[in-house]
């Protein structure tokens, strides 16, 4: 017996002005609507849906809403109030697992409801052996494949992703803001009737990963990058990034080191098919950056040696990709349960350590491969990460390079039994591809 | 003694994946920035703001961060480490008043700070006579009426809010969407470095006063009403509403209805002056419409008659306004403190009970002036409140205004010892002025 909560609306400021209500990825899966303070029960071989009942001073301010009926025929469910759930979870025997919800109001919820403490996502992990844990490795058994379905709304979502990043790619110009292009890039994704992924980075400064302020102004010397994706309003996410030159045309240094990138993450698009293990995807990419960094003289000696000694980590700090889904980080709320294979933990040493995936893939998973180049400040300045690479970096040469900050490519792949299915595949990558989109 | 916390950042679907932080009003109304995990004490006769330390490891994630003088130094603040908090709150003697949060991880952080129970505002209200009330009441008095430095932001907010509207009208064409219109004005809204106050309603169906979803197609003869308002990165709201003609053209009955709230929006305007009472304003607002649709030939009899047996909250089911400023129904969160003067208390009557708004105006205060009329069936469907009115309710007379559904005009308006003024004026209102910022 499971029941997957769908979540509550969550106000901002004040309680009638709210986020935007998303329901949790797992009720999502089933249900396909973000119904707020709603629940999937599976029990005694079947599956009810648990809804508020329409209220009716509501319908001035929200609009008319189908009566349960009405929702179940749309939905094809079993639909019933809310109320009736309370005793229906008193009269089954044994203890129904949950997955802990994403905010305190649901979980203390659950609690009155389940009658033990439920706690929300933030501290949360489901203890192995329980019934909780059965159920977040059931979920993940059922999540970690997609069915064609699944794969529509990836597609979907990619779709309207693609056309954000023209958009933003046509709206770059010297002396706007990233503010600028932020705006005509989640244009394009809500006048296309999707919702955003998650927040944009839309940067001068992409060394610093998670960006999230657009006030810069961009100087013709600029990359710009953009890490943009839309959810279609099943909650499916795309999540792409790509890096264009402010001036419509890379400089000879902004080339040469997005080509590195670049060749890398063709290769670990390459790598992608059933049984690979995805750590070794993440490690042949970093490999090829360090090679790519030795050709141009940025590191010094042998490549072996150097990824030993961490230099690929001095700028490729992060993973080289993740599960997508439901979640643009798929199933992230449950820890490194979906992410990492029973067995599996995450590599300890600093940039490793950021990898969310080390699983064999399989086919119908899919997956971001998003390598990327950064010029870190704190990490090049830190002693301990630069001492083991020593004199094998130059930093008179790195100094040549002043025009990079820093560089992501990323795409949305599938993992097929043949060529994986670049689902952003249609977004200018190649150099001149870039160059041609940004003149319209 | 008095702690005003900012709250907490809050998850979407994972921990990481997050909606945008926006600090408390209270915090905000001091601190100016949002900074989430903060507090601000106000405590022996000074004032600490306390924030979470810089975290080197989130520098890579998030860029590195100010350090705390630093940042003491930017706000003309004391600022201390979160941390220092819980033995500062110790060392007070008596009673730490403060006011309930939007979420429960800082209602729980509160709770176990202040030794005493504090709620999230969902269920709270202050009781009179604690040190809470006395806080919310202080608040209140200091927010009521806006500084220079108050207005100036509610200027920009409104500057900005034109430019979304002026996108939203050349934006509007048969054959598009809403969502093509939402996206234009919320491109407008980011693309000038600001957010919004509150989810867009961007809707042809504007008689479902908080429509928040943009599926519709445009119809040449629909009406399409616009409430869309920005926020300054301080802040501080813009709600501004405008009834455009999808056509670019009012048709004659769309034109003779809009004219009858344009000329109820303006009469309420005019009546916005220190020491009015703003239920009057509702009222005098109320008898307008109704003399308007007695003109028109929808309402039959004496305006008195009809008033009193509840024909305006037919057509006009909701307050005329509310107050405005750093929340964009300001101080919400306090309940019927903020908006109604002690002793007053909500009416009682459909539509009227709608009043969010009841005290004498004074000086620097700012209100939305929000008439409108709306066809809802829900309403006009329901004996109860049409019984009353009876045949003075000539329902084929209405019917010959089938291509109006809802309209609203709302302009933001500062109190002044003068004429009052409006923040939204430069937004064009008068219907020639609309078709001609339509044609671009």
């Amino acid at each position: 017996m499971a029941l997957l909560p769908a979540g509550t609306i969550r106000s901002k400021n004040y309680p009638d002005n709210t986020y935007p209500f998303r329901a949790g990825s797992h009720f999502l899966y089933f249900v396909g609507i973000s119904l707020p303070d709603a629940a999937l029960l599976f029990a005694d071989s079947e599956v009810t849906l648990y809804a508020p009942s329409p209220d009716a001073s509501a319908a001035l301010w929200h609009g008319p809403s189908a009566g349960l009926d009405e929702l179940g025929a749309e939905l094809g469910l079993r639909v019933r109030p809310t109320a009736e759930l309370v005793v229906r979870a008193r009269g089954l025997a044994g203890e129904i697992a949950t997955i802990s919800p994403n905010d305190d109001v649901t979980a203390d919820w659950l609690s009155d409801l389940l009658d033990r403490r439920v706690e929300a996502r933030r501290g949360a992990r489901a203890v192995d052996g329980t019934a909780d844990a059965a159920l977040a490795d059931a979920l993940v058994a059922v999540r970690l494949s997609h069915d064609e379905a699944g794969l529509a709304q990836l597609r979907q979502a990619a779709a309207v992703t693609a056309l954000a990043h023209a958009a933003g790619m046509r709206a770059t110009h010297p002396g706007r803001r990233e503010a600028d292009v932020m705006a005509a890039m989640i244009a394009a994704i809500f006048s296309s009737g999707m919702g955003i992924a998650y927040e944009p980075i839309v940067t001068v400064h992409g060394e610093v990963l998670h960006n999230q302020s657009y006030t810069n102004p961009i100087a013709a010397t600029d990359l710009l990058l953009a890490d943009v994706g839309a959810e279609t309003p099943e909650g499916w996410a795309g999540d792409v990034t790509r890096t264009w030159p402010a001036s419509g045309r890379y400089s000879a240094t902004q080339r040469a080191l997005y080509d590195v990138v670049l060749d890398a993450q063709r290769l670990a698009i390459s790598l992608v098919r059933p049984k690979t293990r995805y750590r070794a995807i993440h490690e042949a990419t970093a490999r090829r950056i360090v090679e790519g960094l030795v050709h141009l003289g940025i590191l010094r000696g042998e490549v072996d040696g150097l990824i030993e000694r961490g230099a690929h980590a001095l700028f490729l700090p992060h993973g080289v990709g993740h599960l997508l889904g439901l979640d643009v980080h798929d199933m992230e709320d449950l820890g490194d349960r979906a992410g990492y294979e029973r067995g599996r933990t995450r590599p300890t040493r600093f940039g490793d350590r950021y990898l969310r995936l080390d699983r064999d893939l399989i086919s119908g998973m899919a997956v971001t491969i998003e390598p990327g180049f950064y010029n870190v400040p704190g990490i090049l300045n830190d002693a301990t990460l630069t001492a083991p690479i020593g004199g094998d970096l130059d930093r008179g040469k790195l100094a040549t390079f002043a025009d990079v900050r820093g560089i992501r490519i990323e795409d949305d792949v599938v993992v097929t039994e043949g060529d994986p299915e670049v689902l952003s595949a249609a977004i200018p990558k190649a150099p001149g591809d870039i160059e041609a989109a940004m003149r319209g």
